[in-house]
């Protein structure tokens, strides 16, 4: 029986490339430079996964997203010109992943899940920057877990356990909901329920990655609301 | 500017004594033990700040506040005749903790507090223990903090500004709320601002302890709907 829904975030439940297009594109114009804001984009969130690898394999010790999104940043900014902005620019630019908006149907999603289910957020990013971006969108987590609450990062198999354990609840009470097919998988081999949603558009749209389910996952859905309907969730939500 | 309410909880936000005297009493009846519920409740919540200060003093590592309220509850089970009861019945009774109810005015009165400002728990309790009373209740955080986040007990002063960096935000930023003086003069200390709630019956209708502010906090109220006001906050609360 499941008793909780634990989120991937960026990608799954709000639209990161889409937000820091946005705010990369008023950096731009403040500073009249003229770069491929889309590219820019893609390619600050491909250190993604590489920035985290170090922690996962103990190679460095645990630091927040935040920190992780910086560096990042550091390292493309020249590439794009973004080496002359000023510093108060450069963090309000890093703090662009807090301000992500959700995919269109998240915020009526949750409430409908939240109905029914404990809903937290297990993401790899650090709880203020999930704080900041659930407020500005009214996703009304019960617990906002993931890498800084558990110590570690997805899809280490130890953030997924960690999580459930927090709610002391057994790992096949837990559902992970993710757009990302190696996130489910990680979770699937620790013992969660999985629920594979399409996000076809997180890249643009020229997605080429998770267009499809790569496994038999337990549910297979196209939005939030799919997933409320089938894990019978009733449509009037939470209030 | 404060940006952030940081919350004690039990007391605070919740009646603990009626809730586990509630718990109790249904064990009672089920087993037939007639014992003084009242003073069960008591001597239960009189083990929880001397079993928290042997982690305080780092004589023991950190376990979290459910195997604590065990052993609370092991340590006086045989003066009230309740060894006698079954291991699944004792753990459901450790877990009255995680099914208080609230005071009358602090769902409404943190739904009102969240339209203008970042809401957190900020307990000695675990995380499932504040996310299940939480659920049973509709208390909506905005984050769950804490002990089991921040790897402290209150008051220790690093537990107090370890939540205001979680929220990367500054001590004087956040308010911390609490019906108790000593957990807000460790708060103070620290540099957090300071809210006193008045909770007249704790403790029952002989209480003696926080019945008065006993400094000049920046804000001394009888609710949550007073603090609200006070904050500035709109009537119509979240939604």
């Amino acid at each position: 029986m499941i008793k909780a829904l634990l989120f991937d975030v960026f990608g799954t439940v709000v639209n990161w490339r889409s937000g820091v297009i946005r705010d990369a594109g008023l950096i731009a114009k403040k500073y009249k430079i003229n770069f491929d804001i889309e590219e820019f984009a893609d390619k600050w969130r491909a250190e993604y996964q590489p920035s985290m690898e170090k922690i996962r394999t103990g190679k460095r010790d645990f630091v927040k997203l935040d920190i992780l999104h910086l560096e990042n940043l550091d390292k493309i900014s020249n590439k794009f010109g973004l080496d002359i902005i000023s510093s108060v620019d450069k963090f309000w630019l890093n703090k662009s992943w807090h301000r992500l908006p959700p995919w269109s149907d998240s915020r009526e999603g949750l409430l409908r899940l939240k109905s029914k289910f404990i809903i937290g957020a297990q993401s790899n990013g650090n709880i203020s920057l999930i704080v900041n971006m659930s407020k500005i969108s009214k996703l009304y987590w019960d617990v906002i877990l993931g890498s800084e609450v558990v110590g570690h990062y997805k899809p280490e198999p130890i953030a997924y356990k960690k999580a459930c354990e927090k709610l002391d609840l057994k790992t096949e009470e837990c559902l992970m909901v993710a757009a990302h097919n190696d996130d489910l998988k990680a979770a699937a081999n620790e013992g969660l329920k999985t629920a594979f949603v399409l996000r076809s558009k997180e890249y643009g749209n020229k997605q080429v990655s998770d267009l499809n389910p790569s496994q038999d996952w337990d549910y297979v859905v196209n939005d939030f609301h799919e997933l409320a309907d089938k894990l019978g969730c009733n449509k009037e939500g939470y209030f």
